[in-house]
């Protein structure tokens, strides 16, 4: 028996076609002549509209267990449906339930409920309009992650989950450890005996790929890492997770121009494919969730990026008709609202940032000429602001060396990073971005943890 | 300037077309007349011959530069090759080098080297044919596990890596903490105050992520995890890592019939599509590593997978004109030499074995009528054994709860899984696959230290 997807009938089915659906009740409406039940399986946004008549067998029986949550296997024939806003809906033959919900308390009884409360029913969730299509974009745009960089020869590389590596300063770490927390067990000078440990060294939780990632350019030319970071900050916010998916192209022979044409190319072809893959559900969150998010993606899509130094920017910024809670001045790193209103207000579109001054950027960028910035990129986008972070890297032995000295990071811990730049070493460059955050800035959801299947952060663990 | 991959040039590149490579130097053999160079961008593993004549500009110089590991960009004509096993070669008219590699300190001089050597130069053993190779036929393989996915309308689901959840017996877990483990903060009782901890509960790093990837099959029918899962056992064999990339579909309204179905579909896809993306290197590890790869690989592909049951194995087992060194009863879990007697010589073909008696398998598996068996599945292939495990899940609420009840797991710490059987339970099935361990099989690599870019076993985390 071939059972068909919901999202193909609604989209392709024709009438007096004979279909097979299995999926979940969402409500069920009775009426004297007979009864409306809408089925989801997942597949699409749109529930397909079941009419049951009385003289279907077991109908009284049927009913009564059709609750919302119940799941089904419907058969029957495709008729037009004289009802507005679908074109179809199944006229049942055959109902096969599987497992009823029981009314009384079965949480996801039909009407609105808080995105808060939601998350406290994390296995049930995904089953709501709004979840199940968050899932879906977040699904399609993952795709597009994986056809853009396959497409372009770029290998998908899987860097370290647990790393001894410490020095990138992109935030708290994570321990990971095999020891009894209760008894850690202590060397003679009482101090924690790692040597017992299961990698006999201090470990934790990365948070980038991006050194290991520089050693895979350095053999294949171009590749890319998707996959799990982590950051131990204590961010209670509706923009930071504990645990999220990170993206991180790196080229080898590639300067920052290169690595800028590669992320305006990335950025449109994800957000092109997501609403060509989920026009439903794109449309769904421009109506119930965010007005605004077909006319951010058109605009990523549609325009050639800014692109402007950081220099050229803090002058746009000093000159602007507005005034911002934080301050503009060099060598200050740019806030939020100077990103989106850069984005917004200024170029009202995409805008590439580059050449910050290297003390506020990480120590692997590359050093400019005028040895005080150096050739970082930021792409800000409207109502997004900063959206994904890059550089070209410092493919120079002696001066990262310096730089690393400079600020206190033990070369000898980073002895196979330094190495790249002895042997063939080559100019460089990528960025990072955070899925989870193009997620929500796609969707316009506006807690992260609404993005991500079982969102880990600060007292959140469950599921 | 365009820049040609050389694996496009080996494969389609004409005579008197103008090419640019970037790339590495693997080898340079000075004659008297000319100078060849060997050339590796990381796409192929055949180098692109160079050939220098001492009519270029600075001739003397570039030639001292040239040692195995420099990196260059090279400009010229494509000229027919008058060696044997190669098509064309790169008459160059420009060389540009970007990094040189002392031939004295450079570790990868033209030799063979360990794989056990190569391990402690993680950071350039990937410029190796070998293990260049691996890692080209590991985003192979990996770009056709989401194509096959993709393909068939399942979601990818990012299951978490975090987790709180200790019960599902599959082996050792990592803690995960913020705490300093040098002052781990104690209760009044003396036991670990884990309220104070980031996630305010013991968090471990997950073994699987079926269980909540069943979640997501509750809402949109099919879902596959693709993602890093780890195991804390102190095994330091060729075939254990303590992190590794597993993928687990997982299907509702799916019985194990299904399930064996896709699992045989999923297998073929992943080695043909390989042997299409990869023919060379493929080559390459049938003629070094191991001669029965392409056998391997082809035996998946062309044969249908047989299907018997626990009970029948154990038959044909008892019957074997074999000495075991593990006994065979009914019972007893299959030992690897018994997977292989089935597969390679029993069957010489894969097999999956159904219906293995409940106590060696897990508490979310199916039961059976005979109230012994439940509804497992692990998929056997020649040179391989096990490959594939998997199993339809126990969906029936009560018969769910007592297996959990006879093997002492708490079903507090599992409600939502035991609620996803309370509220539109239906029939689901899926199974387990260690992805690293399916390169290692591919590629006939003997350690599958050798096939992850950066592994993770006991004492093991460098780079």
């Amino acid at each position: 028996m071939t059972v068909n997807r919901i999202i193909q009938l609604l989209r392709t089915g024709q009438p007096n076609e004979t279909v097979t659906v299995q999926g979940w009740v969402r409500t069920k409406r009775e009426l004297k002549e007979f009864t409306f039940v809408e089925i989801n399986d997942g597949s699409a946004l749109a529930n397909l509209q079941v009419v049951l008549n009385p003289d279907l067998s077991d109908y009284e029986t049927i009913l009564k267990q059709l609750n919302t949550g119940t799941s089904v296997q419907i058969s029957g024939v495709l008729v037009e449906s004289p009802a507005k806003g679908q074109r179809i809906e199944l006229k049942a033959s055959d109902v096969k339930i599987y497992g009823d919900a029981d009314a009384e308390t079965y949480p996801l009884q039909k009407k609105r409920h808080s995105f808060e409360f939601l998350r406290t029913i994390g296995h049930l969730r995904a089953r709501t309009n709004t979840l199940g299509a968050v899932f879906r974009v977040r699904n399609a745009c993952a795709a597009a992650v994986h056809e853009f960089f396959q497409e372009r020869g770029f290998l998908w590389v899987h860097t370290p989950i647990i790393t001894s590596s410490d020095c990138e300063g992109a935030g708290e770490m994570f321990s990971v450890t095999n020891f009894k927390l209760k008894d850690i067990p202590l060397t003679e000078s009482q101090q924690v005996d790692y040597s017992q440990d299961f990698f006999g060294k201090p470990a934790y939780l990365t948070v980038s790929g991006q050194l290991e990632a520089e050693i895979m350019a350095m053999a294949f030319g171009n590749v890319y890492t998707f996959g799990p970071t982590f950051r131990a900050e204590n961010s209670n916010t509706s923009r930071h997770l504990a645990e999220f998916w990170m993206i991180e192209p790196e080229m080898a022979f590639c300067d920052l121009e290169g690595d800028m044409d590669l992320a305006e190319a990335f950025l449109k072809h994800i957000f092109k494919s997501v609403l060509e893959q989920c026009p439903e559900d794109m449309e769904f969150f421009n109506e119930r969730i965010d007005k605004s998010v077909l006319e951010t993606a058109h605009n990523i899509i549609n325009n050639e990026f800014g692109r402007i130094t950081y220099t050229e920017a803090i002058a746009i910024l000093e000159k602007a008709d507005k005034k911002f809670e934080y301050p503009v001045s060099w060598g200050l790193d740019l806030q939020s609202e100077h990103e989106r209103y850069l984005a917004e207000e200024y170029f009202k579109k995409p805008v590439i940032v580059t050449d910050y001054p290297k003390d506020i950027k990480a120590f692997y960028m590359r050093l400019n000429e005028d040895g005080k910035t150096v050739r970082a990129m930021d792409v800000l986008a409207p109502k997004i602001g900063e959206i994904v972070g890059g550089s070209q890297r410092e493919e120079r032995l002696d001066l990262l060396e310096n730089r690393m000295k400079t600020l206190g990071i033990n070369p000898e811990e980073l002895w196979w990073y330094l190495e790249l730049r002895k042997y063939g070493t080559v100019p460089h460059a990528g960025f990072g971005l955070g899925f989870d955050r193009v997620v929500q800035f796609m969707t316009g959801m506006g807690n992260i943890r609404d993005v991500i299947p079982f969102p880990r952060a600060p007292q959140t663990i469950e599921f």
